[in-house]
Protein backbone atom coordinates (compact mmCIF):
# COMPACT_ATOMS: atom_id res chain seq x y z
CA UNK A 1 0.00 0.00 0.00
CA UNK A 2 1.39 3.25 -1.45
CA UNK A 3 1.51 6.21 1.56
CA UNK A 4 -1.29 8.02 -0.11
CA UNK A 5 -3.13 4.59 0.32
CA UNK A 6 -2.52 4.72 4.06
CA UNK A 7 -3.93 8.39 4.22
CA UNK A 8 -6.57 8.29 2.74
CA UNK A 9 -7.97 4.67 4.56
CA UNK A 10 -7.12 6.59 7.86
CA UNK A 11 -9.06 9.26 7.07
CA UNK A 12 -11.81 6.85 6.00
CA UNK A 13 -11.70 5.00 9.42
CA UNK A 14 -12.59 8.12 11.22
CA UNK A 15 -15.49 8.97 8.94
CA UNK A 16 -16.51 5.41 9.71
CA UNK A 17 -15.83 5.87 13.68
CA UNK A 18 -18.23 9.09 13.39
CA UNK A 19 -20.76 6.97 11.89
CA UNK A 20 -20.72 4.47 13.71
CA UNK A 21 -21.31 6.68 16.81
CA UNK A 22 -24.17 8.10 15.35
CA UNK A 23 -25.34 4.44 14.91
CA UNK A 24 -24.37 3.18 18.61
CA UNK A 25 -26.50 6.41 20.14
CA UNK A 26 -29.51 6.18 17.98
CA UNK A 27 -29.74 2.17 18.68
CA UNK A 28 -29.88 3.05 22.48
CA UNK A 29 -32.98 5.29 21.65
CA UNK A 30 -36.57 4.66 20.70
CA UNK A 31 -38.49 6.63 18.15
CA UNK A 32 -40.27 8.40 21.07
CA UNK A 33 -37.22 9.09 22.46
CA UNK A 34 -36.79 11.60 19.19
CA UNK A 35 -38.53 14.24 20.46
CA UNK A 36 -36.59 14.76 23.56
CA UNK A 37 -34.59 17.89 23.85
CA UNK A 38 -30.33 17.89 24.40
CA UNK A 39 -31.12 20.62 26.96
CA UNK A 40 -33.74 22.54 28.16
CA UNK A 41 -34.77 25.10 24.87
CA UNK A 42 -32.39 23.29 22.85
CA UNK A 43 -32.61 20.66 19.27
CA UNK A 44 -34.54 17.55 19.99
CA UNK A 45 -32.73 14.40 18.81
CA UNK A 46 -35.39 14.12 15.96
CA UNK A 47 -34.06 17.83 14.42
CA UNK A 48 -30.33 16.62 14.66
CA UNK A 49 -30.57 13.82 13.36
CA UNK A 50 -32.36 15.12 10.31
CA UNK A 51 -29.82 17.88 9.98
CA UNK A 52 -27.05 15.42 10.07
CA UNK A 53 -28.67 12.89 7.35
CA UNK A 54 -29.47 16.36 5.22
CA UNK A 55 -25.78 17.79 5.37
CA UNK A 56 -24.32 14.43 4.57
CA UNK A 57 -26.20 13.21 1.70
CA UNK A 58 -25.23 17.20 0.54
CA UNK A 59 -21.79 15.38 -0.19
CA UNK A 60 -22.54 13.79 -2.83
CA UNK A 61 -23.15 16.63 -4.91
CA UNK A 62 -19.92 18.30 -2.96
CA UNK A 63 -17.77 15.89 -3.81
CA UNK A 64 -19.53 14.60 -7.68
CA UNK A 65 -20.33 11.48 -6.83
CA UNK A 66 -23.57 11.02 -7.68
CA UNK A 67 -27.42 12.73 -6.78
CA UNK A 68 -28.28 13.43 -3.50
CA UNK A 69 -31.14 10.83 -2.30
CA UNK A 70 -32.83 13.20 -0.11
CA UNK A 71 -32.68 16.90 -0.82
CA UNK A 72 -36.33 17.27 0.46
CA UNK A 73 -35.15 17.74 3.86
CA UNK A 74 -32.78 20.57 3.75
CA UNK A 75 -36.36 22.64 4.16
CA UNK A 76 -36.99 20.95 7.66
CA UNK A 77 -32.91 20.47 8.82
CA UNK A 78 -30.61 22.82 6.93
CA UNK A 79 -32.86 26.03 6.36
CA UNK A 80 -35.13 26.42 9.34
CA UNK A 81 -34.59 25.88 12.93
CA UNK A 82 -36.20 23.31 15.13
CA UNK A 83 -40.02 22.98 15.23
CA UNK A 84 -40.59 25.67 12.49
CA UNK A 85 -42.96 23.47 11.12
CA UNK A 86 -46.68 22.38 12.78
CA UNK A 87 -45.80 18.48 12.04
CA UNK A 88 -42.53 16.58 11.65
CA UNK A 89 -41.97 16.05 7.82
CA UNK A 90 -41.38 12.19 8.05
CA UNK A 91 -41.28 9.39 11.10
CA UNK A 92 -38.83 8.76 12.99
CA UNK A 93 -38.46 4.97 11.20
CA UNK A 94 -38.25 6.80 7.94
CA UNK A 95 -35.77 9.29 9.62
CA UNK A 96 -33.81 6.43 10.63
CA UNK A 97 -33.43 4.81 7.08
CA UNK A 98 -32.95 8.05 5.72
CA UNK A 99 -29.78 7.95 7.46
CA UNK A 100 -28.92 4.82 7.08
CA UNK A 101 -29.13 4.88 3.17
CA UNK A 102 -26.76 8.38 3.28
CA UNK A 103 -24.10 6.72 5.20
CA UNK A 104 -24.54 3.54 3.17
CA UNK A 105 -24.67 5.40 -0.26
CA UNK A 106 -21.84 7.66 0.69
CA UNK A 107 -19.20 5.10 2.36
CA UNK A 108 -19.62 2.89 -1.41
CA UNK A 109 -18.81 6.08 -3.43
CA UNK A 110 -15.90 7.12 -0.98
CA UNK A 111 -13.93 4.07 -1.10
CA UNK A 112 -14.64 3.88 -4.63
CA UNK A 113 -12.60 6.71 -4.93
CA UNK A 114 -8.59 6.88 -5.54
CA UNK A 115 -6.26 9.02 -3.20
CA UNK A 116 -5.85 11.32 -6.06
CA UNK A 117 -9.17 11.88 -6.29
CA UNK A 118 -9.42 12.68 -2.91
CA UNK A 119 -6.88 15.69 -3.61
CA UNK A 120 -9.24 17.18 -6.45
CA UNK A 121 -11.20 20.50 -5.57
CA UNK A 122 -14.59 20.15 -4.29
CA UNK A 123 -17.38 21.40 -6.16
CA UNK A 124 -17.70 24.55 -3.98
CA UNK A 125 -14.51 26.24 -5.35
CA UNK A 126 -13.50 27.35 -8.63
CA UNK A 127 -10.83 26.04 -10.66
CA UNK A 128 -8.99 29.29 -10.03
CA UNK A 129 -9.31 29.66 -6.66
CA UNK A 130 -8.18 25.50 -6.22
CA UNK A 131 -5.14 26.83 -8.07
CA UNK A 132 -4.34 29.39 -5.35
CA UNK A 133 -5.84 27.16 -2.56
CA UNK A 134 -5.07 23.42 -2.75
CA UNK A 135 -6.33 22.46 0.58
CA UNK A 136 -9.77 23.13 -0.60
CA UNK A 137 -9.82 19.21 -1.69
CA UNK A 138 -12.54 16.88 -0.70
CA UNK A 139 -10.40 15.15 1.62
CA UNK A 140 -11.03 18.68 3.79
CA UNK A 141 -14.66 17.92 3.26
CA UNK A 142 -14.39 14.80 4.67
CA UNK A 143 -12.74 15.84 7.95
CA UNK A 144 -14.80 18.89 7.88
CA UNK A 145 -17.76 16.52 8.31
CA UNK A 146 -16.25 13.97 10.10
CA UNK A 147 -16.15 16.50 12.75
CA UNK A 148 -19.49 18.35 12.07
CA UNK A 149 -21.08 14.46 13.10
CA UNK A 150 -18.73 14.16 16.05
CA UNK A 151 -20.51 17.61 16.86
CA UNK A 152 -24.11 16.67 16.90
CA UNK A 153 -23.17 13.04 18.49
CA UNK A 154 -22.10 14.30 21.22
CA UNK A 155 -25.10 16.47 21.60
CA UNK A 156 -27.19 13.59 20.43
CA UNK A 157 -25.95 11.70 23.68
CA UNK A 158 -26.59 13.67 26.00
CA UNK A 159 -30.55 12.58 25.92
CA UNK A 160 -30.02 9.14 26.82
CA UNK A 161 -31.57 8.10 30.13
CA UNK A 162 -29.07 7.61 32.21
CA UNK B 1 3.97 20.01 -2.41
CA UNK B 2 3.56 16.00 -2.96
CA UNK B 3 0.27 14.13 -2.16
CA UNK B 4 1.62 13.17 1.24
CA UNK B 5 2.71 16.55 2.61
CA UNK B 6 -1.17 17.86 1.15
CA UNK B 7 -3.19 15.33 2.68
CA UNK B 8 -1.04 16.49 5.93
CA UNK B 9 -1.83 19.48 5.82
CA UNK B 10 -5.54 19.12 4.92
CA UNK B 11 -5.50 16.84 8.07
CA UNK B 12 -3.47 19.68 10.26
CA UNK B 13 -6.35 22.07 8.81
CA UNK B 14 -8.93 19.76 10.41
CA UNK B 15 -7.23 19.58 13.82
CA UNK B 16 -6.43 23.74 14.00
CA UNK B 17 -10.44 23.82 13.17
CA UNK B 18 -11.55 22.22 15.87
CA UNK B 19 -8.93 23.96 18.60
CA UNK B 20 -9.93 27.16 16.83
CA UNK B 21 -13.69 26.50 17.72
CA UNK B 22 -13.16 25.43 21.09
CA UNK B 23 -11.01 28.98 21.52
CA UNK B 24 -13.76 31.16 19.86
CA UNK B 25 -16.73 29.27 22.58
CA UNK B 26 -14.08 30.03 25.41
CA UNK B 27 -13.61 33.62 24.26
CA UNK B 28 -17.82 34.18 24.49
CA UNK B 29 -17.94 32.38 27.94
CA UNK B 30 -16.18 34.30 31.09
CA UNK B 31 -14.55 32.60 34.40
CA UNK B 32 -18.06 32.64 36.18
CA UNK B 33 -19.63 30.66 33.18
CA UNK B 34 -17.20 28.04 33.65
CA UNK B 35 -19.48 26.40 36.34
CA UNK B 36 -22.33 26.60 34.20
CA UNK B 37 -24.01 22.98 33.22
CA UNK B 38 -23.95 22.09 29.59
CA UNK B 39 -27.73 20.07 30.16
CA UNK B 40 -29.40 20.03 33.69
CA UNK B 41 -26.85 17.35 35.75
CA UNK B 42 -24.36 17.27 32.97
CA UNK B 43 -20.92 18.37 32.73
CA UNK B 44 -19.70 21.93 33.77
CA UNK B 45 -17.93 23.95 31.00
CA UNK B 46 -15.14 23.84 33.47
CA UNK B 47 -14.84 19.96 33.54
CA UNK B 48 -14.87 19.43 29.98
CA UNK B 49 -11.80 22.24 29.10
CA UNK B 50 -9.93 20.41 31.61
CA UNK B 51 -10.64 17.22 30.22
CA UNK B 52 -9.94 17.94 26.35
CA UNK B 53 -6.86 19.89 28.08
CA UNK B 54 -5.58 16.58 29.71
CA UNK B 55 -6.69 14.63 26.77
CA UNK B 56 -4.72 16.40 24.34
CA UNK B 57 -1.88 17.19 26.73
CA UNK B 58 -1.26 12.96 26.51
CA UNK B 59 -0.91 13.38 22.97
CA UNK B 60 2.58 14.42 23.56
CA UNK B 61 3.60 11.10 24.76
CA UNK B 62 1.32 9.23 22.78
CA UNK B 63 3.00 10.68 19.47
CA UNK B 64 6.73 10.87 20.93
CA UNK B 65 6.60 14.36 20.89
CA UNK B 66 8.03 15.34 24.10
CA UNK B 67 6.84 15.34 27.60
CA UNK B 68 3.57 16.45 29.03
CA UNK B 69 2.65 19.98 30.32
CA UNK B 70 0.20 18.81 32.59
CA UNK B 71 -0.21 15.37 34.20
CA UNK B 72 -1.43 16.66 36.87
CA UNK B 73 -4.62 16.97 35.45
CA UNK B 74 -5.53 13.61 34.74
CA UNK B 75 -6.88 12.88 38.15
CA UNK B 76 -9.72 15.50 38.24
CA UNK B 77 -10.30 15.48 34.30
CA UNK B 78 -9.85 11.90 33.01
CA UNK B 79 -9.75 9.24 35.71
CA UNK B 80 -12.97 11.14 37.68
CA UNK B 81 -15.88 12.33 36.87
CA UNK B 82 -17.08 16.25 37.46
CA UNK B 83 -17.46 17.20 40.98
CA UNK B 84 -15.63 14.36 42.09
CA UNK B 85 -13.61 16.67 44.60
CA UNK B 86 -14.98 18.89 46.92
CA UNK B 87 -12.90 21.83 45.21
CA UNK B 88 -11.66 22.61 41.80
CA UNK B 89 -7.72 21.87 41.12
CA UNK B 90 -6.86 24.79 39.43
CA UNK B 91 -8.76 28.47 39.00
CA UNK B 92 -10.51 29.36 36.13
CA UNK B 93 -7.90 31.57 33.99
CA UNK B 94 -4.98 29.00 35.04
CA UNK B 95 -7.22 26.49 33.06
CA UNK B 96 -7.24 28.44 30.05
CA UNK B 97 -3.71 29.00 29.50
CA UNK B 98 -3.01 24.98 30.11
CA UNK B 99 -5.40 24.85 27.85
CA UNK B 100 -3.79 27.28 24.92
CA UNK B 101 -0.07 26.29 26.47
CA UNK B 102 -0.68 22.53 25.47
CA UNK B 103 -2.52 23.61 21.91
CA UNK B 104 0.43 25.56 21.33
CA UNK B 105 2.78 22.76 22.36
CA UNK B 106 0.61 20.48 20.27
CA UNK B 107 0.61 22.37 17.09
CA UNK B 108 4.48 23.21 17.13
CA UNK B 109 5.17 19.65 17.55
CA UNK B 110 2.72 18.23 14.44
CA UNK B 111 3.96 20.89 11.75
CA UNK B 112 7.72 19.24 12.75
CA UNK B 113 6.72 16.34 11.43
CA UNK B 114 7.50 15.13 8.57
CA UNK B 115 4.41 13.06 6.03
CA UNK B 116 6.22 9.77 6.25
CA UNK B 117 6.08 10.56 10.21
CA UNK B 118 2.94 10.64 10.61
CA UNK B 119 2.30 7.13 9.35
CA UNK B 120 4.42 5.47 11.97
CA UNK B 121 2.50 3.56 14.66
CA UNK B 122 1.41 5.68 18.21
CA UNK B 123 3.36 4.83 21.02
CA UNK B 124 -0.47 2.43 22.59
CA UNK B 125 0.69 -0.13 19.92
CA UNK B 126 3.50 -2.37 19.90
CA UNK B 127 6.08 -2.81 17.05
CA UNK B 128 4.01 -6.60 16.03
CA UNK B 129 1.02 -5.26 16.35
CA UNK B 130 1.68 -2.46 14.01
CA UNK B 131 3.23 -4.57 11.66
CA UNK B 132 -0.99 -6.12 10.44
CA UNK B 133 -2.73 -2.98 11.55
CA UNK B 134 -0.98 0.12 9.91
CA UNK B 135 -3.83 2.00 10.42
CA UNK B 136 -2.58 2.97 13.79
CA UNK B 137 -0.45 5.30 13.13
CA UNK B 138 0.14 8.98 14.48
CA UNK B 139 -2.54 10.48 11.70
CA UNK B 140 -5.30 7.96 13.03
CA UNK B 141 -5.16 9.46 16.72
CA UNK B 142 -4.87 12.96 15.46
CA UNK B 143 -8.37 12.30 13.77
CA UNK B 144 -9.71 10.90 16.66
CA UNK B 145 -8.35 13.70 19.08
CA UNK B 146 -10.06 15.93 15.93
CA UNK B 147 -12.89 14.48 16.47
CA UNK B 148 -12.93 14.15 20.17
CA UNK B 149 -12.41 17.76 20.31
CA UNK B 150 -15.53 18.60 18.30
CA UNK B 151 -17.42 16.32 20.42
CA UNK B 152 -16.90 18.27 23.61
CA UNK B 153 -17.22 21.36 21.81
CA UNK B 154 -20.39 20.78 20.81
CA UNK B 155 -21.58 20.55 24.04
CA UNK B 156 -19.74 23.34 25.60
CA UNK B 157 -21.54 25.45 23.16
CA UNK B 158 -24.85 24.41 24.84
CA UNK B 159 -24.12 26.56 27.86
CA UNK B 160 -23.76 29.71 25.68
CA UNK B 161 -26.05 32.58 26.85
CA UNK B 162 -28.97 33.03 24.49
Amino acid sequence: MTSEDLMVRTALGSWKQSIAQVDKTLASLSDEDFQREIAPGRNRIYYLLGHLTAVNDRLLPLLRLGDRLHPELDDAFIANPDRTFPKDPLEPAALRSAWSDVSEKLLAAFERLRPEEWLERHDAVSAEDFAREPLRNRLAVLLSRTQHTALHEGQMRLAKRR
